[in-house]
């Protein structure tokens, strides 16, 4: 039989502690709809008693129309001297005027003692008395016990009374949370299943875990099993150290292979397109590695490996990419096979079959330019650009005549390290332009965007996104050969272009004429609806 | 009872397939060096069968000298239609000379007949037959177990029998592979269970997973628990797809948190200053969120919290970072190590205590520049210069007036791509030199030397054996700032410099200046038998 377990999201609460993370109000509101799309039942959107812009997004959230979420604030058990009505951020919590609050309490005795300097029988009353005040008030409470695992090991029976008191106090949502991040999976299992014997009947059991030992995912899903059906994480995964339990991948394994229903069955194909948005909005590039929803997640290299996956995907995938909106790629390499090489053709040409002479020709191409140095599984953008080469679906933009960079120090100027010059000729009508810049790269790209844009304005809508280079044979050193991949974007598409050298200048400059030719070729298709 | 687990590395063939993953003999040899340092018993190398590459690398390593590890090749079974003499790759695994070996073969009925075509029973011949035929020669053999898992789930019986037919033919580990990643905990634990009960008295159980459901490093946790004493996977994690088996975080977990050892006990503390080398070394950005040994694996937020933690650590960390060789984020200076740089200075000054003034001094210094992007674990000539510069073990050889670089397209001659003037001052005297070549570093290094030459001809004895770069914040694109690594010998020493601009040929010539500084302090050095 399938369980409902609910699921909260902490993106915008324990997630934006993560190192580098920060959200203006307007990207609180954006995550808070892609978390509503994908149907997440609680969003924790951040502390309004700690900061004045989460009060503001308290505020302005009231006015938002979920389709599936309801939003939640987050607050502390109130100070140890004082009573609920004097304290001002369980007031700031209150007016937040959420449906359902967080509450989050000393469960480990030394932190009760140590930490907050209060009794045990001190710190049992403000966990009471706060759920009990805030319950009175309309509010759904759930309890998070903090750092619950570590004092269940220290003092059980006072880790469960603390829950004792929660419940007392009324709150619906036990959420036993693994704080420092250390537990072993048959430690956080046996905090779950006394929890569970204790309070199983009367309340909701919830699971709130770190990363720190590399268990946040296996944890969660062991408290699932042992009978918790409330999982709290950061979609993507980010947090505080090494980060809070990945809900992206959580609800992939409880709902595919659990037999658990955590969202809307039909929203689980949205995943990959929301951790994509979720990821733009927080300004992070989606680690490629992530199970599920990582651009690798099912990429296959191997050539064995891909005449076998597309023979029969089962073969070497555990579930189909298109189930959570990800897809299948195949890494282009000298090893990978002329399979991949079909797939790409077929966009343009789908008659291409495996011994059309076309696809023969492509893969000596790709074999001669991988033994240069050349590696097309991070460059769709050029190897796009190599098919169409060899189809015929190409057209050149423009003819360099010359380019001139130089380089010197000290510097002219503060920061001034590189200046280029080129001519370039487009029908018959030349440009000469120049760039300065911080490097030479830099300089380059400003000068070749500059004598473009009289002839095709839209170049200025390309923007260099990322910069690699890789220096591919270190045994020859300063004169080894070098690899350079460029990600671009024009804000609706992203495309990577690669160029092989063993000039890092002119690595550059065959990686740029590519970026800049892909864009191209791609506005013109656009624009006439057909391949040029 | 402690227990004995032994590890292996496969970072040099599973790791290798991972996207972007390309290593160069050289680069294989650094690797196992810093595996061998860490302490793992076995490091899985390559298969010699496949290409031309990891044959090199076997024959090179024949003359490595290790101190903890073996190195293994890796191959498959013999084909389906001849025998074992007759296969070449078998041949080429033989020809590597190792001691030990590992072979995989198929454990799950449906590759066998649908991927080899094979019939059942012909593939356990295959097995059975190359295990055999390997162990008569004298090899330990390790038999991965592909797909032993979904093999288990489909046909118990005949995924035993796969094993089986392992042991007939002379195996001494079955390592069980989840390799399509997406078994959970317990069809991972009820599989090695199985295994164990039935083999477990002749033969070591191992495992080797897969993180296609974020689960690689729990499963294998959980096999050990089932009583798997060999562990698979990847320093780093890295691999097809989402990647292998974590072992810098499996190993942290079983020896700190398990009661079992990996690695001699003295090493773990070792873990982090490896885990920088080996990322290094392969070139891509240590994950800051790996459990145990990423820069954030222990960061705290500033002001009252920091106190806190110095006070009692415990309150908040779940072990001590230094147990791993990690440390605080809010000391990140220390990553860099305050013992390291004592055991630095002890070199030249016995006499210098952890607390010296000068040791603060040195680690502000390493703090700023860490900052700006440096990292000295990979650098320990400028290292060294720079703890010289700090002691007064140090003086100046030149002064740069000016230096120039210039490239251009097209070509004046076939692979002259640039030229560079420099103007250097020795002891009053003026030398103007130039230099061209197939890049800008290439030609810079020219006229260095040029024009150093004829004040220190030693200078000539300088080779640049390693060269890499890495673009630091991708996310500014060209405009990002750019870490360059320059590995030199004069043929007794070899020695690692860095440098880090926005500018990729400044970021070269710092490295360059402290390559050739290096270079003559030591050869003084040498001639008057003291420290300058």
């Amino acid at each position: 039989m399938e369980r409902n377990i609910e699921i909260l999201d902490s993106t915008l609460r324990d997630g934006s502690q993560g190192e580098g993370i920060s959200y203006s109000v307007q990207d609180k509101i954006h995550i808070v709809q892609a978390l509503d799309d994908l149907g997440i039942k609680y969003i924790e959107a951040g502390n309004p008693g700690s900061n004045p812009k989460d009060m503001e997004f308290f505020q302005r959230a009231k006015n938002l129309k979920l389709k599936n979420s309801q939003i939640v604030a987050f607050g502390s058990t109130r100070r140890k001297d004082s009573s609920c009505a004097e304290d001002v951020n369980l007031q700031s919590l209150l007016s937040a005027e959420t449906e359902t609050v967080v509450i989050f309490g000393k469960t480990w005795d030394f932190q009760a003692t140590e930490i907050l300097h209060a009794s045990l029988e001190e710190n049992l009353e403000m966990i009471r008395d706060t759920c009990s005040y805030l319950n009175q008030r309309g509010r759904n409470v759930i309890f998070d016990a903090e750092h619950f695992f570590t004092g269940f090991k220290a003092n059980k029976d006072y880790a469960l009374k603390a829950l004792g008191a929660a419940i007392q106090g009324g709150a619906s949502v036990l959420s036993l949370c693994e704080t420092k991040g250390g537990a072993m999976i048959e430690e956080c299992r046996e905090g779950v299943r006394a929890a569970v014997e204790k309070f199983g009947a009367g309340a909701v059991i919830g699971i709130h875990t770190h990363n720190d030992s590399g268990l946040a995912v296996a944890n969660s899903l062991v408290a699932v099993e042992a009978g918790a059906t409330h999982v709290q994480g950061v979609l993507l995964g980010f947090g505080e150290r090494t980060g809070n339990a990945n809900l992206s991948t959580i609800i992939s394994n409880l709902q595919l292979k659990m037999n658990c229903k955590c969202i809307p069955e039909e929203n689980i194909k949205q995943l990959t397109p929301i951790c994509k948005r979720v990821a733009e909005i927080t300004n992070i590039t989606l680690d490629p590695g992530l199970p599920y929803v990582g651009q690798n997640a099912f990429a296959h290299k191997a050539g064995m490996h891909i005449d076998a996956v597309l023979k029969n995907p089962f073969a070497y995938e555990h579930i189909e990419p298109e189930s959570v909106g990800n897809s299948r790629v195949f890494l282009m390499s000298e090893v990978a096979g002329r399979s991949m090489v079909i797939e790409k053709i077929r966009k343009f040409d789908p008659s291409i079959t495996k011994s059309s002479p076309v696809v023969s020709e492509i893969m000596a191409k790709v074999k001669e330019l991988e033994h240069q140095g050349y590696q097309f599984e991070g460059a769709d953008g050029s190897f796009e650009l190599l098919v169409r080469k060899s189809i015929g679906k190409y057209q050149p933009f423009f003819k360099l005549r010359y380019y001139k960079t130089s380089d010197e120090s000290p510097l002219i100027e503060k920061g001034l390290y590189s200046f280029a010059q080129l001519k370039i000729e487009v029908d018959g009508h030349e440009e000469i332009a120049a760039g300065e810049g911080n490097g030479p790269v830099n300089a380059l790209d400003f000068a070749l965007r500059t004598a473009l844009k009289s002839f095709y304005p839209s170049v200025e809508d390309i923007h260099l996104t990322d910069y690699k280079v890789r220096v591919l044979d270190g045994k020859s050193a300063t004169a080894a050969s070098v690899r350079v991949l460029i990600e671009s974007t024009d804000g609706t598409d992203i495309w990577t272009t690669i160029g092989v050298s063993c000039d890092v200048i002119e690595a550059s400059w065959l990686a740029l004429v590519d970026s800049f030719e892909y864009k191209l070729i791609k506005d013109i298709e656009k624009k006439y609806h057909k391949f040029i």
